[in-house]
């Protein structure tokens, strides 16, 4: 084996970003900025309300996202935000995950197109 | 919301392969079409005889991957490969992960530099 032990164990993938309703969620407020309403969130995750509640707390637990309470509308609203570490910790997770699409995309290159039905 | 409902849902991502080393794994095998020996596999994945034999069993269950019993050097060894349908299932996957990262990649253009520091 010339390649060096661990090489492709991609240890940044950090459990708490990596499952997949949580990335779901961060990838959400990565792309707003501005925060998102409880209800909007849920939507574009096509998450229920406890699973999105279940998530959000883990979130929030490990200091990646804040949830700020308000009102809209004249009604309680929750709005949720990225942290400043938050983001930080999820371009640093992003950096790993390109990686991993990188080295498996040169297998793809590597299989004609013919022997590969999902290329065709 | 102008945004579709379910649009960071990203239900492609398997939970099968979407596990951190299980992905370790799948990535190792796709990158290696000749098929890899269980000590190397082991090593390039930087996990336990228990952990990968684990793994290896979910994978093989769902059709992902086999083994085939063997020898070299008067040893017995096993070599493990990505079976046709575990890699059409994993390119699949991969269209997703780097949906994930087009999307996010939208998100680190837009913060200015200055105001992150993981990019500075």
């Amino acid at each position: 084996m010339s390649e060096p032990s661990g090489r492709y164990s991609y240890e940044g993938l950090d459990r708490v970003i990596h499952e997949r309703a949580r990335l779901s969620v961060l990838t959400s407020l990565a792309t707003h900025p501005h925060g998102l309403l409880f209800g909007d969130l849920k939507q574009l995750c096509g998450l229920t309300d406890g699973n999105l509640s279940r998530h959000l707390q883990v979130l929030q637990e490990a200091g990646l996202v804040e949830l700020r309470k308000g009102s809209a509308r004249n009604r309680p609203q929750t709005v949720c935000h990225l942290t400043p570490s938050g983001r930080r910790r999820f371009l640093d997770y992003l950096a790993v995950l390109e990686q991993v699409v990188r080295d498996a995309a040169q297998t793809a290159d590597e299989t004609p197109a013919i022997l590969d039905p999902a290329r065709s």
